[in-house]
């Protein structure tokens, strides 16, 4: 038993993987928010997009009224997109990185640029800021990333 | 050799890294199936995006009308992407989770839910059921990945 | 000290991993070029959706007319969630069945298909080449993909 467990909590216990386990917990929470904030617009813009989503408020043209877009919930939708098109690959090139044995030091910092600039992204987004607010944070979280990818081709290149 | 081999498989040989693999490979197997029932929806509703789809129902005007919208379509793919919003945090949370040293009973109750839920939510959407049965079934996947990543970070908190 | 570096890096230094790795870091790094190749086409056909990307157009009516969609960008994007939808459960499936214990002959002709496939995929949507190419390049990552998540089940079932 202890053998089995001693090995499952190794990873666990590596300070690099620890990081890992923190900041991507962080952004994939970050990105989970977007549905709530998507939820929040639509209920309050009166604006969505499944007929059965507004029973509630009637039947018939009372209620497909509220079957339309808003300038707010699209601006949600496409920062969670976003989040996903940016964030999948940080955790996948994050988690070959953290095993590609980095110095802890340069691991943190990859990190906390990536969890930082996508929270930036966010706010940039939401807010909105003027460009290139949006851009430079999307250009951040999106160099550290390359880096990462970087680094573990170099270790591990077997083509 | 052995020495290799035995580590590359003690992940494997654990039981909730078991139970991980088998709800991880389940809710992404049923998130690759819609794509097959957008391919379904597109084909028997005649609703295409792109030009080059539509050239087997001849040229010119004859095949512009099939590069359309339909509500069916749509629908699949407002799932499918709801899939990857929400197995994609599953997936990676999840992972860090099984990591984490939960008990066995504890992680397969979170990975039966998410799953469960997840099955119900594509139910829910395609037939539809009406309200609250998609958002009730969304969020019993969203609470548990969200239990998932409490436990990750009471863990391994390391900024 | 070297115990805990030792484990850390002895998954890295596992043959069909170093191919995952690999493999996986190439697809990812493809997926985020669609960013760039999504970004070159909403300068060059000044086609964007963000009013404050607009901004150095002009105010007004003249920044507005670039709030528009143009069919290469969609087309740009549509390439790029085709990517998240196949390329997820490439990255989740495919490190359960590296860790699952297969051939190195056979994890390495998975992952060889799946590059290629989603490489030539990116090509037939972009160019655009006729169908079946595309059709043809989707069907073989789904099914490279599809063949892994049998063997990940075969060896961990655990329900």
């Amino acid at each position: 038993r202890s053998g089995k467990m001693a090995k499952s909590t190794q990873l666990i216990d590596n300070e690099v993987f620890q990081a890992y386990a923190t900041y991507t917990a962080i952004v994939l929470l970050k990105m989970m928010l977007m549905s709530l904030v998507t939820a929040y617009f639509r209920i309050t813009r009166k604006a969505f997009v499944n007929p059965e989503d507004t029973a509630s408020f009637g039947k018939g043209e009372s209620a497909k009224k509220y079957l339309r877009t808003d300038p707010d919930v699209e601006r949600v939708r496409r920062g969670h997109l976003n989040d996903l098109e940016n964030i999948v690959p940080f955790v996948g090139i994050g988690l070959l990185y953290a095993l590609s044995g980095p110095d802890l030091s340069t691991a943190l910092l990859h990190f906390r640029i990536f969890a930082g600039a996508r929270i930036m992204h966010t706010f940039a987004y939401l807010i909105p800021l003027p460009q290139p607010s949006r851009g430079l944070s999307w250009a951040a979280g999106y160099a550290v990333t390359f880096s990462m990818a970087y680094k573990v081709l170099k270790t591990v290149l077997f083509l």
